[in-house]
């Protein structure tokens, strides 16, 4: 039997990741749009005729076209790949040294601490502030090679001010990744300035509010240079055919996009004020989820939740975070099935 | 503007991977499925109604049912991703530190020691014999960490001995990966072995005889405790759910891996003495591509040859392969049209 001494030392301690048994229930847990999935992508896929018995493109040129067109930048401001998750992985494959200290803010995506010591690094927490807000001197004095910084964060819902991360990207040394990954919900965005600073990256995905996260779809946007180099140290044709098919088909549609923000922007203060009249205390999203504080013990509220038949995600047994739970703003009747389960837990626990 | 004083030292030199312009050239250089795109896959891709906005199942537990009925091992025997590139990858992150050696045969696949060096490693070359035949001692006595052969080996296209890899997994301290890529064309494979040795890694991809390559398909074959670990690292859900499941119905069609397995064995012979007649001296082959050395400069050959719409790989500028080109083995047909190509080169060049 093999040991897990065997391992790199930095990941002998890691877990399969979040992986529950799920039946028919409402997911209210993953944050993917409400609105199902994405109708370009789906009509992409019906009338596709692909040459599956060969490579893909080898850097994604059609994808990173689309995507240059869409942002009024250049094919090679972009990297494209499986998921935003192997863009993070790029990030520090190409960026870090063993043990370079990495930057992430707590409380926010757990995964980030993954990537970081699956590639060797040391992960260096830097503590939001009160209202999740950046500790800009914090990170800058923390002399880490990367910072990873979620705009939506998640799990709390917040962008971070634009000042913060302009003076971020102007005093810190070292490579800031702004992962954008509901970005499409925010009202601002760090992709038009990547030609401007030469130490960021921005990620997006096509998991969220592009409704396609059963194909694995991500991007970078970052300088000329820096996507360089990112580009030669990724997998080569890691995106296969038919998924950056449907990217492109989606990118080519933001009508889809335009109206997923707007149910967003209309549904997001009516679940707020509904679950305040329920007791919980939600906090400021510009995201399609929200997180609050449970007016009763997380581990009651989720798994009996659950058991009415919808699914959020329960962040009530991490610091910073306690008692909370974080549940994606669906349309108006979604909305209804999880406040009536809510209120049916609360009446028989609270 | 950015200096790539900035990357990972191990990665600084990386170049972007071969991307040749294409045109409407036979391709004969990329040694996929000559038959053509898997039919059930096609079958599957046009039927498929998956929700694409939801996520795939976290580790393609779907797959890898598939996959441990067809070998007689167990799911958790398995780890499957985005085609073979990302296992290598998640290999060499799962078991090595930074500096690690990791043993890369010459002459063998280029991308091995790109992957050893993005991941921190540090690549070492251990020859092949004359007849392009491990050196079992010299890999033991590395000290490696890590050793990645491919079974049969590219661009060789022999087999290594099952007694060498036996041998080797036997007395070598390190983690011993076979690839074994064109394993479907090959009479040995090392799958069933994965329970008896607790330092061997099986590879295989449906990028060559499955005809998938333009969906990015990979596993990992290892034991209980190896796989165990390499799924703890992997990216979660790095497998898209369209690609999962035409992988799935590939899987249980074997009809098409076995016409695929007979035409190779059919035409490869009749290729080599094609190729000897022309000239060349072909090397033994067990896979469904052959090296041989050109009777003509290589560099004449593999242009000239393109410009007549056929393209093969050449590797005549490396050591060990010395004015060497690696050709696909074609159906009957392809391999006329190939074959005629080069006359006429020859004639032109001779």
């Amino acid at each position: 039997m093999a040991s897990r001494a065997v391992m790199r030392s930095t990941t002998r301690d890691f877990k399969k990741y979040y992986n529950p048994e799920v039946g028919n229930e409402l997911r209210m847990d993953t944050n993917t749009n409400v609105l199902g999935s994405n109708p370009a992508a789906e009509r992409y896929l019906r009338e596709q005729t692909e040459d599956i018995n060969g490579y893909p493109n080898t850097y994604s040129d059609g994808l990173r076209d689309a995507l240059a067109s869409l942002y009024g930048l250049e094919r090679e401001n972009f990297v494209a790949g499986s998921g935003s998750d192997e863009m993070l992985d790029v990030a520090f494959k190409t960026f870090t040294e063993w043990g370079d200290g990495c930057v992430v803010p707590v409380p926010s995506y757990t995964l980030y601490e993954y990537f970081v010591s699956m590639n060797g690094g040391t992960p260096v927490e830097s503590e939001l502030s009160e209202d999740f807000q950046l500790d800009v001197d914090d990170i800058i004095r923390s002399g880490a090679k990367v910072a990873v910084v979620p705009s939506p964060n998640n799990p709390t819902g917040n962008s971070f001010r634009q000042k913060d991360l302009e003076d971020l990207l102007c005093r810190f040394d070292g490579i800031l990744v702004i992962d954008e990954a509901y970005g499409e919900y925010a009202d601002s965005t760090m992709i038009s300035k990547v030609d401007e600073f030469d130490n960021l990256i921005v990620l997006r995905t096509f998991s969220k509010a592009y409704a396609m996260a059963g194909l694995r779809i991500g991007y970078a946007a970052a300088s000329l240079d820096l996507a360089d180099m990112m580009n030669s140290v990724k997998i080569p044709y890691s995106l296969n055919k038919i998924s950056e098919g449907a990217a492109i088909a989606a990118v080519n549609d933001q009508g889809f996009i335009e109206e997923s923000r707007r149910m967003v922007a209309k549904e997001r203060p009516k679940l707020a004020s509904d679950l305040r009249r329920l007791g919980f205390e939600p906090y400021p999203s510009d995201a399609n989820f929200i997180l609050a504080v449970s007016p009763i013990d997380h581990s009651v509220l989720v798994p009996e939740l659950k058991k009415r038949g919808v699914m959020i995600r329960d962040f009530g047994g991490k610091r910073r975070t306690e008692n909370c739970v974080r549940m994606t703003v669906g349309t108006s009747d979604l909305n209804k099935i999880m406040t009536d389960g809510i209120s049916e837990v609360l009446e028989a626990y609270r």
